[in-house]
């Protein structure tokens, strides 16, 4: 593999849709989702349910969108933070499509649309799906604590978004999804789960720095280099950093976790994560701004931290990855 | 996408290694498997950090066993049973090489091969490599009882193999990868985590009976059907209900959680499972029987279970998928 995939038969992102929660439909995005629940249930009695629920509603509505008929699609590419990845099984069981179950921590939806890129450009897919989620409580339960102990949060800790995301790969559409770089694991030894944006800003830089190293492309080619989700913290060692390279991406950058909130009126601290949260800015704002024209190019980064609540009980660090998506015409 | 997608460009197996531990190495294949622990610790402190180092050693093991160096392996496709899959993300952390993430429970090694096959077909990948395992004390920690806890088993209950499996996908070997069926996630109602036979069953049924209807082969066309790992219960659902179907696998019919254990002299009820029990199996003795031509054409199908502890806590029934993958020459 070279570093950059390029590929010969580049799909589509045919059709996009976007499902949130309350905080999300809040904050300065509000506006461009597509559905979203007033109260994070979803009509269910556990925000598990409400987070599968969320998968539903993203597919369901992507494909209506999209003109497809269920049977249309021939790949789902899923996946979210929960344990065993059931927000993406429980969600998606309805739907009598192929299953496709992924993890790569919030790097998971740039991970489908790769996955989903290439399932197309091979023959193997004329139309997948990819999607993915998070949700706030759930998560909280999960990897820190429950809402119910109230716990206090460092000013470096990210906000999980209630969110999720689906896009359709096919033929036609706005925007296409032209190269791609899988990124490498990278562990830095941050070991504070509540500074994500630190320890997955190295594991970004290295799949930014492999792009622009083997590209015929410079940074001032692209409208926008965006992350998902690095946070305040994050982006900040992010650009720190590659500008020490020699890599200015100051004017492009833009990160999912910091456009979804106001950071301080929505009390955020260092901005959202969350497989739902590149998911849902990607497919509520982003896309749109192609179908608008507004944007033509650029680089969508998701950086995932792969770390487990027993892996740093352990005494681990953090491993993060980065997998980068070029979107173009 | 046709429900069989065939390559044009089909990838050999050109290495595979296997790992295991005291259980599996004093089972009927024990001698066949490249390596193993005599304590199931393999030099760590955790259960969770010897499932790493399965990981870590089956994939230096299968470079250097196919004279590869590390730089010629272009992808990781891992994963495995832990939350968060932390057994691939942690083991495989030291390796220069893009790494992707997946989720299919006990099927992530036939997903694994299926994804990296069309990775090699579509050309974007030159060598890529498919690693997996599943370690019982952290399974059995994680999805039911801690061992010191000394819980009874029910007779269908599976054990979960400590076992990992490495294979590299690239241009030459015995056997090619030549078709896939990636599976339908499917739930017929069973929520009893001691028989995860019978929750995946149907899903093995529903993928073998789709290859069936869309492909040009018969039964008769194939040295084996193995699956991985439907125990003994699971085996019995699923050769009752296909012989109904019109479609008797019964004299091709293996099962890797079958293979693996001498179930009554090991004790271990309806038979092995997890991600690293088709691993083991398929590196440690099926790939050798290719190399030695006593095998020259197999469907192999890895199923698995999708649900969480969670999800059968709130009440939930257990989703399972089976991938295929037309193992040939």
């Amino acid at each position: 593999m070279n570093d950059i995939i390029k590929l010969k038969n580049p799909p589509h992102i045919s059709s996009y849709y976007s499902v949130v929660g309350s905080h999300e439909r809040s904050g300065p995005l509000g506006a461009c989702f597509d559905e979203y629940s007033s109260d994070d249930r979803f009509g269910k009695d556990s925000w598990e349910k409400a987070e599968s629920e969320m998968q539903r509603l993203a597919l369901s509505g992507a494909i209506k969108r999209g003109d497809f008929k269920e049977s249309d699609i021939d790949a789902l590419l899923a996946g979210d933070l929960l344990n065993q990845c059931v927000g993406s099984s429980y969600g998606l069981i309805d739907f009598d499509i192929p299953y496709i179950g992924l993890y790569g921590a919030c790097s998971t939806c740039a991970l489908s649309l790769a996955l989903g890129a290439i399932l197309y450009d091979s023959g193997a897919s004329s139309a997948c799906a990819c999607v993915t989620s998070s949700h706030y409580c759930a998560s909280e339960r999960q990897f820190r604590f429950p809402l119910e102990y109230g716990g206090q949060r460092t000013p470096t800790s990210q906000w999980t978004v209630t969110g999720a995301g689906a896009f359709i790969l096919s033929d036609t559409g706005h925007a296409k999804i032209k190269e791609i770089v899988f990124g490498k694991s990278v562990d830095m030894g941050i070991n504070d789960i509540n500074n994500m944006g630190a320890a997955m800003a190295p594991a970004c830089i290295d799949t930014i720095k492999r792009y622009f190293k083997n590209s015929n492309h410079t940074i001032e080619d692209f409208d926008l280099i965006l992350t998902g989700d690095l946070g305040f913290e994050g982006s900040e060692i992010l650009k720190d950093l590659l500008l020490r390279e020699g890599l200015d991406i100051r004017d492009k950058h833009a990160d999912c976790g910091l456009m979804i909130y106001d950071l301080d009126a929505q009390d955020k601290h260092a901005g959202g994560s969350g497989c739902g949260c590149s998911a849902s800015v990607l497919a509520g704002s982003v896309l749109r701004n192609f179908e608008a024209s507004t944007l033509n190019d650029i680089l969508f980064i998701g950086t995932g931290a792969l770390m487990s609540p027993m892996t740093l009980y352990q005494g681990g660090t953090i491993p993060s990855v980065a997998h980068l998506v070029h979107i173009g015409r």
